[in-house]
């Protein structure tokens, strides 16, 4: 079978590298080209990759990807820029997965709200596909643009999915405390990711404003059926990898949690990345896998406390871009993920 | 001026060895006896001491004690054994500051409840004043027996008082989400503390039946003049030491951020060993200290976030001990302790 | 292609949970058993193996092993139980590669003084073969018995094996100054292993009398030709995995820097997982991979340094193990292992 | 007593907030200004100081400083810019503590060629005084102007002094292998002491080329009384702080290890910051003290390894500024460092 010609777009930071020793594991994938600003090897950028990938970065140019028999681009770009590059690509008949904010959010307002800048590809949106596979898994087949879940709305989307599905908690107010490793922070070198300001430290940051927020309302809402919204605190925890939301919600009946915990098996069975436990989850049971781990607790006062674990980078980013490769590809789900 | 004689019990733990660290620093205060079943060396349990105390682990005798001229006795014992040595203690005129939870719930039957076994010195009970000095502070200068607060319960309690003191949050149901650095969980190799358990792992634990609670609940309860409850969650974080208690409650009437901080500055004024922000406190501005850092927020919503973090060892524990062995020999109240 | 049918003996370790995720991968091998002493689903034991591998452990016991077909026998034992357990299994025609310390030595006087204690199968440590494939690649295929080399012994003799093997260096008094993550002292709790003792330190310990030197200097004395001498000095490193080994030499001519790197480049021509770096090497590199990254410097005063890095769990213990299956089994050298 | 007032030069680094936090513990010192070209507050600079020092960061102004009444500067700066900033303040009879290299290597050729630039103020190199009490001790009271030693060097100057004052080992081709904590590295934002890049991860750097060398050199070969040279390897490891130097020398005849010890406990007699140990120095040991630990140690085929330990803020860098300025102002060794 021939693998399927790929383009990883602005290899340099770690959700590219991520993304490309998932692929070299792929038995239906090969990565043609990948882009970036930096003119070097890419085991140069990447010493994990000395010996597995023979390629040098090459400057963006969607003529080229054409020529090489790109068929799909993984967007590993910064917001804004993303929404530059994909236009050329999705002209020029190439599937674009766009690991970006850019087009997450279905309203321009609501982006140019929580971005701070107007959005510039405007027309693409209503085609892009929010690539959440266990929600919007019956679209993404067909999908030319997909918007590739955010790293922290994943845990909470799908911590939260079963419950508001059938109108089992309020939907106002649900508390999401989340907990990242600093990969989530991206490559470039920073104070608050400079390692003796985080290591052995903790603290919250963009408390009330962070821009995953409106995702996660968006798609909650889409699932509920009606306006969910959220309060959502960002932490920063010191090590690389693995996101850990802590989920509060106010049950609208009473509720078991053994009845709680069957609810959530009958709405992930068949989704092979969800694993729903009655033990609690940890991100390091998920570490480097694609996995999302779950569970559902009902405490004193008869509060719902929801507990999800992933890998920022691989579930998070990475390997549910996979995932959606594999729904479009026809590849297996699980292809290069296990 | 004669040093104040002060004998440490159960040497051999993190409190302990954090507590005669800022004794040797103290101006008023002598080691004059650590008491452990160890049978060695201080500096041999504790290398960081070698040079710094040179004294030998004795075996655990209230008569010698009060030979040698202890005034007051620091408990680093587990729960439980606390109980059984604070008795001749006090019998014999040794004022007794407890690091342990034993005399910090006034109902011995709500001490059965969380603690799986009966209270074994309920007269003392009674006797016993929650040494927080933020809170007790008139009561603690003529204690006897001192219940030194836990570490969780100081931030959730010191995050909290200025608004329930105020009625202006609503006092059932408020949400701490904690996070502790692995120290609190003391020095006995445990696999859930073993290295590579651990490290680069982020988890919660004892969701819903963590034993902080009734404590909390308790002086809050005082402060607010009515009952209140908090579901509480705590979570461990790879690093050595540090709280960190995101806090969500639901005002009462609207209110501003402005006007909250006010409120927490006013609130303590003249209290040394809290600092309220305005920007996001960190675990890391408190590491060694007995700060006790503290921010209030009102986000999307109108909900309030209270952020309070402290090093669990210091304000946690020893240095809040320190804090009120100060207060209870007549020494400022920073002594020792800056 | 039928897959062959492997065992996992002492499956509760950080060897055999590593072991299993690559089996997992591996195109031609089936975990068909797993046994401990705890009677346990293994993904009790290890949760990250949720929903991957639905095994009980069971009882050691040879015969039931034959009869489920296991053609090999994986040994995640601690020395001294490791011997007691082959016997039985070669015996009945089952093969073994053994991760344990107990068949790498050949003489049972040497295994004695560092081991301190009786080999009790001295029989069979004639048939062993040290399952280092870049050095005793040619005698993998038949063994019955793999010796799998130890962690800290692969960075020294792929370090050393170019220039002991050309006479380049002196071969008595080399310095071998290793460093390893914590996952090294296997998974069973102790104080030096405990997270708030070991995260945030740095110290070496078995100052010249760790047991991997006589099996470093066994192994380099055959690559040598004649006796092979070492000062080594372990370190531990707070962080999960890695070894980083910097080896001090001292030429027996005057020596290149280039020259010798040409030197481990052919020396390493096809052998797919050593690469040989002209920049630094770091753990990080070769962190979850079989890759050993090596350098070699010549610095002022001629000596020669070098730099060699490896994943203590994968290329240091069962990542090596599969590379030595493969070769017994008549599979690619990577298969399962990129 | 009147205090002497300092000021702080370069206030945003972490050896300045380390020596603010030890000189407002000194009985005897005030701060009485900070320079940086960062105009803030020096809290906000570093929120551990939040409600310690109430002073904003000053431009660098020789003739302010003065006025101030300040005696002597800590310079904080990096290399380059300190010997700029030193002569104006000794043209004004400011006594100078450099914490930078600009005043270490005696001969400018030597800073050239290792620090690749002129040495722009060579008259006043004569009057530095490198400042290791326990080497040069007799010389600092009076001295106007410290070279304050580097963190490496003083492992292994101090590691290795009573051995090379006793002619023991000989002094050409020493090994010194030594291991860092990342704030060794600074507070600028870098890609290698970028969390994700530096934690779970262990390398060498500037193998062969580390500007330390030259200072090792140098002062042991006052020491020994003829030239020593040393191989320098560091190590980068991902912790906040902390030094361990590995030390390997060949003795010059037969020596025993309890005689060696004595030696050090001799040689160490009345120096309060050096702890000479029996058991192997952990960085941890040492951890925000001015101590460093020291252990030799005799290994199979008669080698001497040294195993010396430090923190590199406290004893590396601050708190061996404040032990010279107690010299040199007739305060105890002692003051302010325990």
């Amino acid at each position: 079978m021939e693998r399927v010609k790929v383009a990883v777009l602005g290899g340099s930071g770690y959700t590219a590298v991520e993304l490309m020793k998932i692929l070299l594991r792929h038995p239906g994938a090969e990565v043609a080209a990948v882009t970036s600003r930096q003119d070097e090897h890419v085991a140069d950028l990447h010493p994990s990759l000395l010996g597995r990938l023979d390629l040098r970065c090459e400057p963006f140019d969607p003529d080229r990807l054409k020529a090489k028999g790109v068929r799909v681009a993984f967007g590993c770009l910064p917001h804004g820029t993303s929404m530059e590059a994909v236009p050329p690509l999705l002209d020029r008949g190439i599937r674009v997965i766009d690991l970006s904010a850019d087009y997450r959010l279905r309203d321009p307002a609501v982006y140019r709200e929580w971005y701070k800048e107007a959005h510039h590809d405007p027309a693409n949106l209503a085609r892009a596909v929010y690539g959440l596979p266990e929600v919007y898994g019956d679209r993404i087949a067909t999908a030319e643009l997909i918007a590739n879940p955010g790293c922290y709305p994943q845990t909470a989307i799908l911590g939260l999915a079963p419950l508001l599905a059938n109108g089992l908690v309020e939907p106002a107010g649900i508390i999401v405390d989340s907990k990242s490793g600093v990969s989530g922070g991206g490559r470039t070198p920073k104070l608050p990711f400079h390692f003796p300001e985080c290591n052995e430290n903790f603290a919250a940051y963009s408390v009330g404003s962070h821009r995953h927020t409106p995702e996660i309302e968006q798609v909650l809402s889409d699932v509920a059926g009606r306006p969910v919204s959220v309060v959502f605190t960002p932490h920063l925890v010191p090590m690389d990898r693995g996101i850990f939301s802590t989920i509060y919600a106010t049950p609208t009946r009473s509720v078991a949690e053994a009845e709680l915990t069957e609810l959530y098996r009958a709405y992930y069975a068949g989704k092979p990345f969800v694993r729903v436990r009655t033990t609690i989850p940890a991100t390091k049971d998920t570490a480097g896998t694609n996995f999302l781990d779950v569970a559902v607790k009902v405490v004193r006062g008869g509060k719902v406390v929801v507990l999800a674990a992933e890998d920022n980078l691989v579930r998070g980013a990475s390997g549910v871009a996979v995932q959606n490769f594999n729904r479009m590809f026809g590849f297996p789900e699980t292809a290069g993920l296990l």
